[in-house]
């Protein structure tokens, strides 16, 4: 196995407290790291950096570990600019919505979905995301269903099951039957290519005892849960979520204090999608109250072509900062640990031995530059498995 | 002289109304353009082109013409993400501001400023900016001024003396004496090195009575007047920039209805500069009010390591829409043929014949992707007087 060092590294954030100058983004400066194989086997100061096959300088740059975006929507045909100039003008839509983008997936060729999937997921990569998640929910029958996981597991092991994202108008007179469906045989369909079963828990979507059934029948299938909720209006997902130990509640606009409290005493992440208030000029989460009270953050780009055709973890960061009040260090933080804690993974979102090296290169100075200089092509390049990529 | 068709464009934007659908985009659909040197020779549906010695088809996607940033200060040395991670954090930051970096030009050499200027100008023009303008202000004497004139002068006609920027510490106690020598030996070293001349008009910079002096000192050397105004707090900079005839006053967040009105009557154009109220999480101007005044409106980045350390005219473009409620095609307008008439140019800021050829190839189908995919790289290509950049 080859090692490579990856030297003088101005700033390096491992996100591992006991490596670096005592923050939780445990920061070496004048750094240097050993990349073996897929893993990062050391990191240190350059000075004491141990032998190794190769060697690089990166020049003084700073070293980030490789964004975790785990709340997407990447595989969908078609796109909604006119649904998008409509609602910013302040224009009552009376299009599709996500039916659109259901009808547009389901008549696209395998082919065609698999090439604008790679397209979003290498724009991704090139701006630093090394791990991705990707749910299924523009099928919405069962062979579709199925078509987008399998296609979405070649892009990822992270791929969620998401039936219930709305019910379809072919079952408008007939939501118990759709549940059935999507508890029994797209279930079935689905399951052997998904990690994780997700439910659309808000007002106008599914009720508390809906996601109760679809969760209990995902985890009967061998899925693990995670919930969409909050995102409209007050409600019940966030502690759903905990009941069912959900690894994330993704949205969380609308939380009470209880919610909080829940939340702060679970091992669920509240997972921010900045890019979606950003681009339905909804409110944004209250972050700060989230992070004071110990509750776990992830940001996400929630990449769809209805709310949030983002593919850039850099602009979420800087809407963290901006919008949300985030500082920058816990914005990176959360589009990292966040995220890998988000999907109860702890060989991601970390830049430390045993990890995997997943990493980005910036071509700045300090991580503060993801918020600082919002939009500029900052990201130098990514490492993936320890490979060289975007 | 060569000339080349560039065909199969899907949306073609021309700012040309005679051109096009009647809208002040003037767009026409499945689209071609010639391009003879440097200029537009022909615009119009693919299926009448002329012929050519060259052609190139790009599959149906859109061009717009080339960014116009008419509101830049490019050439410095050094970054401040310290103070910006202080204000974003609601600190009470001590630090020297734009001192800071008048220190670290001053401090730098030649070959530092014009590697400096020439990564960011070369991110612009990646971004789609083909025209960009560039202030002094970060050098506050004679010789420093004059240096940043003659590299600014490397990348760009469109050449500002804004030696009204600040009053440097040095003279504290001698404001009056700054503005001798601004109006003095300073303008007289940089005048042949720049197009304009600019002030500061605002609280804590210069007063009316300082500005019209400069302003009367700069037309008198043969430089057009431009403005700083109305970003603190009210004040006169726009009726001061209408009284000078000036070809743009920028920033213009607070401005009453007489304002709006003198604004309305003139030939000043009011230049947005949004990147600059998300970095400083500061009000955005009422873009509508100045829009439904009859009021010409510029988009510029206001590139500058202090309070907008962008590049990107899209990210400007998307929080026009997201914040300041300008649809996708008055931002985009604003952002090119705004641009060219805040620099007093009609050669571009439009893709009709007769203009320079300077075009931006999207990876996108429409224009709206500009605001509508935020952050996302769809600047497949800029052209640059006809030659391909970028």
């Amino acid at each position: 196995m080859t090692s490579t060092l990856i030297t003088n590294i101005g700033e390096l954030v491992t996100n591992d407290p006991a490596l670096g100058d005592g923050s939780f983004l445990g920061i070496v400066h004048d750094a240097a790291l050993v990349i073996e194989g897929e893993q990062v086997a050391w990191v240190g100061v350059a000075s004491k950096a141990p032998p190794t096959d190769a060697r690089e300088d990166v020049g003084g740059r700073a070293v980030v570990p490789g964004f975790v975006d785990s709340h997407t929507h990447l595989v969908f045909a078609g796109e909604r600019s006119v649904e998008f100039a409509a609602r910013m003008a302040g224009e009552r839509y009376t299009g599709g919505g996500i039916m659109t983008t259901v009808a547009a997936t389901r008549a696209a060729s395998d082919t065609a979905l698999r090439a604008h999937s790679s397209r979003l997921a290498t724009e991704m990569l090139a701006s630093g995301t090394t791990t991705i998640e990707i749910k299924s929910g523009y099928g919405l029958n069962v062979p579709d269903e199925r078509r987008l996981l399998e296609i979405a597991r070649e892009f990822t092991p992270e791929t969620t099951f998401l039936g219930a994202h709305v019910v379809p108008p072919e079952y408008a007179s007939d939501r118990d039957g759709y549940i059935d469906l999507v508890c029994g045989e797209m279930l079935e369909a689905c399951a052997p290519f998904a990690r994780w079963i997700d439910v659309f828990c808000d007002t106008g979507a599914f009720t508390a005892e809906e996601t109760r059934r679809i969760l209990r029948a995902g985890v009967t299938a061998g899925l693990a849960p995670r919930l969409h909720g909050n995102q409209l209006e007050h409600g019940p997902g966030a502690r759903l979520a905990v009941e069912f130990d959900a690894a994330s509640v993704d949205h969380c606009t609308y939380l009470s204090d209880a919610d909080i409290e829940v939340l702060a005493a679970s091992d669920t992440v509240a997972t921010l999608l900045p890019a979606a208030d950003f681009s339905t000029r909804s409110p944004y989460p209250d972050a700060r109250r989230l992070i004071d009270a110990g509750v776990t953050v992830a940001l996400a780009t929630d990449c769809n072509p209805g709310s949030s055709f983002v593919t850039s973890m850099p602009l979420c960061i800087a809407l963290a900062v901006r919008e949300m009040r985030m500082t920058s260090a816990e914005a990176l933080y959360a589009a990292t640990a966040g995220g890998a804690a988000a999907l109860r993974r702890d060989d991601i979102g970390r830049a430390a031995p045993g990890a995997r090296a997943d990493l980005v290169l910036l071509d700045a100075p300090t991580f503060v530059h993801l918020a600082y200089r919002p939009a500029s092509p900052i990201v130098a390049r990514s490492w993936k498995g320890g490979n060289v990529r975007g």
